[in-house]
């Protein structure tokens, strides 16, 4: 019987192709099977991130999400595709596996932090040898594009998702020191009237693309149009001790 | 006269050697000055992890902390030693600089995240080119360790220094759907009196040394004493959104 292989959920990083682990880059480099999540059509960053370490001959298993922005989040329908989406990449994985081979799916920033591949992690355990590698997650990106520490000292840092409604959001950033929102893209309004409400918005600072060639930090209060990319998120930075 | 060298904020990631970015990889593989924090005495966390990586003629400027846990945390006296100690070795760096040097300062983790260097960070900003390099953090090495994400779909994560009151940590848990509490040490009976207050303790998981060789993960309340080293933590992970 063949040896059943490994799926292997590889963080890489924020966006500087630099910014990868040596792990990363050994297992991408050395990958037969390489799998990742994209919008159908689109080539996906992380795929793109893989470019430059990726051998020639590696075989590519893209994951073409089935919705993306098309059915709104609440909606049951939307948990119902994606579920089975997940499904049918989990076969697909523990397909390969089982004829001996390693899979390498590539993830942004840290795979476990709000990331898609958890969503197979939690099918694959038991079921296959599953490795998880860390990565420098996307807001440690855009704290370090912003020039300026998140948290000081003894400051309680808050990271919330855009994707709460209003209300949620405002009791989300109550009693925070320092805050992130993350997955903003389209809720930018939302999150910006949040603020306010909260006493937040004149401190806090819009980053998009951060590591990327396009990186742009501004003031959100200098951010006059609500297009914000999915590669965006806001930052409140702590004002902790500092002796 | 001398063009003036660069000081590089350089994040090593939380422990593992393979967990440290190409980008920090060749700028301590370039080095020829290197900086780092230690404990008077030890050979520090940061500078082990550079072992592998230094060019054997690079000059070590070891920082030695005055204090650590012999002042308590609130003390006046604590803070006044710290300022004075963080003026010196912008002082020792500053010179470096002038004389057309680059330093790599090493930093555990990610350096903007409650680093010591933010401290060197803030004196030296206008005064001669920095660069900051992110890291993975401590944070993502832990709840990697522990095997399950620590963010789902909704999930708010609160990130809480366990430098805080028992009450302020209290405060600080309310509202988390994860949690991570960091700066755990002889903080650990305190921490655990809040999680138990605040009816998060059975969910608690305790790591200690994430990522690195000594690695221990199990349920807070299988931790019998009281004994938490510098390199220990808390997660609670979240529960949220599964499709
Ligand atoms: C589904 S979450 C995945 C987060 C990822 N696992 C991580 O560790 O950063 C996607 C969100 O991360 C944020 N993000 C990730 N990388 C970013 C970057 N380089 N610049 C700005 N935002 C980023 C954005 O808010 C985006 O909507
Ligand atoms: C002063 S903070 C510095 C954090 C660092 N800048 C980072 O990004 O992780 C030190 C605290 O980080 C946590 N920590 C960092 N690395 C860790 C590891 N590998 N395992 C457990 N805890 C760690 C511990 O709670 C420790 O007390």
């Amino acid at each position: 019987m063949t040896k059943p292989g490994t799926i292997y959920g590889v963080g890489l990083g924020p966006g500087d192709p630099e910014l990868i682990s040596l792990k990363a880059a050994r297992l991408i480099g050395s990958a037969t099977h390489i799998a990742y999540f994209r919008k159908a059509g689109r080539r996906g960053q992380a795929r793109q991130l893989a470019d430059g370490l990726l051998p020639a001959h590696a075989v590519e298993l893209p994951m073409d999400y089935p919705v993306t922005t098309e059915i709104a989040l609440d909606d049951d329908a939307y948990a119902a595709t994606l579920k089975v989406f997940y499904e049918q990449c989990v076969e697909q994985l523990l397909q390969h596996a089982v004829h001996g081979d390693d899979v390498v799916v590539l993830c942004e920033g840290d795979p476990f932090l709000y990331g898609s591949f958890m969503h197979l992690h939690r099918r694959l355990i038991g079921r296959v040898a599953v490795e998880v590698v860390p990565g420098i997650t996307g807001m440690s990106g855009c704290w370090t594009a912003s020039g300026t520490p998140i948290t000081y000292g003894d400051d309680v840092l808050h990271v919330v998702p855009a994707t709460l409604d209003e209300a949620q959001l405002c009791q989300a950033m109550q009693g925070a020191d320092a805050l992130v929102v993350m997955k903003l893209g389209r809720n930018l309004p939302k999150v910006r009237r949040a603020l306010q409400t909260v006493g937040l918005a004149e401190r806090a600072v819009y980053v998009e693309h951060g590591t990327m060639a396009q990186q742009q930090v501004i003031k959100l209060t200098d951010k006059r149009d609500d297009n914000a990319p999915y590669f965006s998120m806001i930052l409140v930075h702590g004002q902790g001790r500092r002796p």
